[in-house]
Order: C-alpha cells, then structure tokens, then sequence
C-alpha cells in the first residue's frame, strides 16, 4: 500500500532480583527506589507487536491478543513521546494514525511482567517505524512512562533501573549491568500457580504502601542501595550464593511490605508458600549431598503467586523432576520452554501436593534485548487487521 | 496430709493488640518493644494449675493435661525464682518439693497463647502457695522468665509491657492500662482454623528474626512507641476506630516482619487470608449500611493461622451470624462460650468458603486476673495425681 510503513517487533520480560514496589512520581512513574532484573529470553515468553502507519489510516487503532482495545492513556504518552524523537527522514510519518497489533505468547496479567514485555515491545517497534536514533535517545526512559518495570526489558542480561535524582525523571533510565553472554549457565523456571485470586494491581498496590507502609520508606531509603551493589558484585563474580541469598530476602522483603500495607496486600498463597519450602528443602537436600554452595535454587514472587526460580544448569534436570514429583501435574503440556530431561525422581523426602496445584512450568534462560523480525508480521501486508 | 500445702488457680490467655516479636536478651526474655495486650475471659479461656507441696514428695512432678512432662528449665527459673521471695512464715516450705498439675481447656499450642496462660497461672499459684507478698514482689517479671507474654496475663483488661532498659530486667514488667470494666463492650472472638500446617516456634521464629530482619529493628525502634501511646488513648476513650486499625496495622507488620525474616516464618495461610478479606468486606459493608465508625471488627493473628476478632457486643450477633454462613461448620460444637444468638445470615453480599476451613468458634469478652479457686483441684486431696 502506498505510504505504508510496517514493523514487527519482539519484546522480553525480565524478573526483578531487586524489587521495584513505590512510586515518588506517580505520572512520570519515577520509583522510590532502584531495581535490578534478569531478562528472560524471548524464545519462551515475548510480547510481539507489529505498528503500521499510513496516510489513509483514518484513527489509531490497537488490537491485543486478538481483540481490539481503546487505546490507553499510558500507550498514548509513550506514541507522543516518540513522535517527540521522530527522525528528520521520516517527520512525515508523525502526521499518519497508526495501527498497533500485540500478543504475548504467555497469559496476559497472570503476574508474568506482561506489561512489561508488552510497553518495551511498543516503544522498541515505535522507534523502529519512526526512525529514533537510539544514540540519542535512551528508549529506556519512553518505555518507562508506559510501565515503570519495562525499561529493564530494553535490554538483554542483567539491568539496572536507577531511580534518578530529578524531578522530571531524565536521569530514571535502565542500564545494562551484565548480558546474557556474562551467565550463560543461568536458568529461570516459571511455576505458573493456579486457581488465582483476584489480585490488587501493582499499580494500586504499590500506591496503597507508599501511602501507608512505614516499612516502604525505611526499606528503599535504608536498604535497597546496598542490595543493588552486592547484587551486581554477585552477577559480575557469577557468584550464585549471593546472588541467591539476596534474590530470595528481596522478594521476601517486598511481600512483607505488601503486608505491611492497610489494608495489606496479598500476593503469594499457600501454593506459593509450598514452593518456598521446597526450594529451601532442595537448598538443604543439595548441602547434604555435598554442594560445595549453600544454595541451589533461589525463588522470587512478584505481585502474585507465580513464582520464578533461578538456578544453573547443571541442576535443572535434578530440579525439574523433583518439581514434577512434588506438584504433580494433570496437564498435558505441563513442562514448557527450553528441552529438559525430566525423570521420575528417585529422591523421596521431598512433600507430594495434590495434583493441579501448578497450571504448567516454563524452563528459560537469561536473554537479548528486544529485536526487530522480519516475518510473523500481526497484520496483513496492506495493514489491516488479521480476524 | 501431714504439713500439704495445696493451692489452685486460673490463668486467662491474653491476645496482643500491639505485638511482641524479638528479645533482646534471650535468657532474661527482655523484648526489643513495648506490647499491649486484652486479657481474654477465664470463663471461656483459662489456664488451670494445682500446686502441692508437702515434706513427704521426693521429687518436683508435672503434669500437663493429665500426662506427665519433665520440668523443663523455664519452670525451674519460675519456682527457683518464686522461692526467693517466699514468705518469713512459710520459709519452711521451700524446702519441700513440689507437684504441679495443669490443664487448659482449649487446644495447647494451637497458636492460642496457652504458655502466656499457662505461666501466668503458675507463677500465680506459687505466689498463693509461698505466701508472696505481691506488694512487694513484681508477679509480671517472674511470669516473664517463664514465657515473656504470661507477664500480661497477670492483670486482668488492658495491659502493657514495658520493655524497660536494664540489664538484670527489673524495669521490664507488665502494668495495668484499664480494667475490663473500663470497655465492658468488647468482645473478642477467636477462629480456630483447621488443618495447620507445623509453624517455626515462637521462640524460634523471633530469633531469627532479630537475627535477619532489618525491618523488625526498624520497627521496635522507630515504630512500636507511638503505636503503644495511640492505643493507651483508644482504650481509654473506648475508640473503636482508632483502636481497631492499629490492632490490624499491628498484626499486618508482625506478620510483614516474620516474612522479611530469612528463611521467612509464614504464620497466616489462605483461611487466615479469607477471614482478612471478610472482615474487611465486614467493615465496608456496615459503612454501607450507616455506621458511624469506619471500622466494626479488627483482626490480628498471633504466631499461628488462627484469628483472633475484636468487636463490639451491638455487632456480635451480626458478626457471628455472617461467620458461620461464610464459613461453614463441620462440627457439631461450632460456636462456643459467650451465648449469642446465630441467625441464618439474610446477608448474601460475603464469600462462602469449603465447610470445615474452620474448626470452631470461641466468643469472649475482656476478663480479669488470675484468681484462686476453692474446688475442682487437679490434685487429690492427699496431693496425689489423678490417674
């Protein structure tokens, strides 16, 4: 079609290892404190957004999973701001309505950093339509204005979200600690928890314990810093003890401001609490067998029950069929993602739960940055939508 | 019996409003805060022991529902302290071993402060039995050295633990705030939750905490002090709302506390997270229908699943009719002590939860103090056991 420009992007999701949780700006979402992520890869979890715009396209449009949805407020601050850093070559294209196209390959707002994944993919796709100069312009910090955790899904590895000092959020941006190449023998394992309640969103969740959570304040001015600094030691040094260690007491941390909140906020239940303990009987299990660490697996929950496990490979397999054995399954796809040999473990101290407490389980690595694709456009080659 | 001195008393539990969590001396058991605590009704939650002593024993003897049990090394420390202060006409008697004999009639560590109860009772019987002059002798630091919460079991109504700030404990003790004729109106009810997974002990659970939080020493440093004097004001005024809210703020942060502990203790599991949700449910919902308070029932949860609910008597019928439509009764007993009158709930507004999350109801109201009784001795008249 005459005029038409299309692209199609693919966009991670990344887990925080030092918790995001607080807001000091809540328009220009600037947090009360730094964060620091592990971007999943996006072969097994990735939001896919395809952008076309043209002169005969009569209004911006946005389907989601199949299905049209308004435009938001958030998505809209992150297409004006782009149109801000629109290049020379293309300034003609601001002027065209846009067609905007996304689905994850994973369960919309089941507690996966959907969001996430989801306003990185549109801010990378939106700079690739409009020619932004990435030199220049520091996507992390648009990404940022469409769901605070997306700036860490920019890129790939390891990254630190640092909250910045200044009002107008210029200096709040993500940079890249580590890639993936850094920890190649890293691996994430989702435990995708069923039966969910309705959860308080992130959004008013986090609003609730600023306003009301004594611990929030003393946590992000007192604690978070030194977190931050021993985490990027541990990742540098591959070191999976500390990485560990403080991985599982800042999600502990952050639920327990959750708690602290009034009324509280509750995102782990008694299935979530069932794979604390089987990490920390694993932990103890592997000791006994002569580990020259004191942790093999480390778990971290954000605002819902679901929780991510992160190991190293050489313990995956063993991990797995005990994860299996414990949380059996009745599901048919039930382990997913990356190719694991899981045998019936012959380890027998470990708690059976009645089985279905798990929905499925996604093996993953650490990953790359958002990337550009040439096919599996999400809309027709004339830009209309597929239905 | 020749030269038998024997002696019975009740102890009542008590629930704590402002909590204590951490010592700062282990053996002393000197707290890290300030707790406030209502003394539950002996009639409906009581602690019964019988103290003998006689020139004929030949051993110090307990028993403890009707089984016997070794004398472990915090009773010693009761009785060894508790001689130190026997009476000039008694003197005799210290030399004479001793046969304790207790019972509770509710569920021993079932999370329902049965050692708060249980150390009250005795270190009251010993002061009965030694002819201790309580004038002279603080009874609350003795009942500390046996479990550091009995010292609140002393007194009847409101009563606050100061933490003090010795070395040797002598200012740590527990005073009377107001009587339970000061808020004749309050009642208390306790929900037993059913199918309770192992908890890490009390004593356990608040010295890791010390050792790991750093919320928790925020917390009884910055926190605890201004929650005490709002809530000496609530009871004094008899504001319920002011009253209710730190109750429930005090609850969410001791339980925030033990989860930031590593590894995290969980004492709540989705039963007590229901009962959350309901009386917050509760509370909204009598704001609906006009009440001039914002709150109508607080929870807090003690080092266990179970809840303990305060109220006011114009609500309990209403309350309790809701409970037992919301979660429904296996059991024949379901509502036990104060009578009230359970109406088939024509409230359709609350969440029906599975039959028999809960195991049963106990109704109360604030009591007094310990108290001697005349009859039903757990000992035989001639000091022996009942088999």
């Amino acid at each position: 079609m005459e005029g038409l420009v299309m692209k199609t992007c693919e966009g991670p999701v990344n887990i925080a290892v030092i918790k995001y949780w607080g807001k000091r700006n809540d328009e220009l979402i600037l947090p009360m404190n730094d964060s620091l992520s592990v971007t999943l890869h996006v072969d097994h979890l990735r939001s896919r957004t395809t952008i076309a715009c043209s002169p005969v396209f009569k209004e911006d449009e946005f389907w989601l999973n199949g299905k049209p949805f308004p435009i938001n407020e958030r998505m809209r601050t992150c297409i004006e701001e782009a149109k801000k850093h629109i290049s020379e070559e293309k300034k003609e294209l601001s002027k065209y309505k846009l067609r905007i196209c996304s689905e994850n390959n994973f369960a919309t707002a089941a507690g996966l950093a959907s969001s996430a994944a989801g306003f990185a993919c549109l801010v990378y796709c939106l700079a690739q339509v409009y020619g932004i100069d990435e030199k220049v312009v520091d996507l992390t910090i648009l990404a940022r204005r469409g769901s605070g955790s997306a700036c860490r899904s920019i890129y790939g590895g390891f990254v630190w979200w640092q909250k910045g000092t200044s009002d107008d959020g210029h200096d709040s941006k993500a940079v890249q600690v580590a890639s993936e190449a850094r920890w190649p023998e890293l691996r994430a394992v989702i435990l995708v928890v069923s039966h969910k309640q309705k959860d308080v969103s992130s959004k008013d969740g986090m609003k609730r314990s600023r306003e009301t959570s004594q611990l929030l304040h003393f946590r992000s001015k007192q604690i978070v810093q030194q977190r931050i600094e021993s985490m990027i030691k541990a990742i540098n040094a591959k070191d999976f003890d500390a990485f560990a260690e403080i991985t599982m007491k800042e999600s502990n941390q952050f639920h327990a401001v959750a708690l602290d909140t009034f009324p509280p906020c509750f995102y782990m239940n008694d299935v979530s609490r069932n794979v604390i303990d089987l990490v920390n009987k694993y932990n103890a299990y592997k000791v006994d067998m002569g580990s020259s660490t004191r942790y093999s697996a480390a778990y971290t929950f954000d605002a819902g029950p679901n929780a991510c496990i992160y190991l190293q490979d050489k313990d995956l397999s063993e991990f797995l069929s005990i994860i299996v054995s414990s949380f059996p399954s009745i599901e048919k796809e039930y382990v997913r993602g990356l190719p694991v040999e899981v045998v019936s473990s012959s380890v027998d101290i470990f708690p059976k739960h009645a089985p279905g407490a798990l929905d499925y389980i996604i093996c993953t690595k650490v990953g790359p940055g958002p990337r550009v694709i040439e096919s599996d456009h999400l809309l027709n080659p004339d830009g209309s939508f597929k239905v």
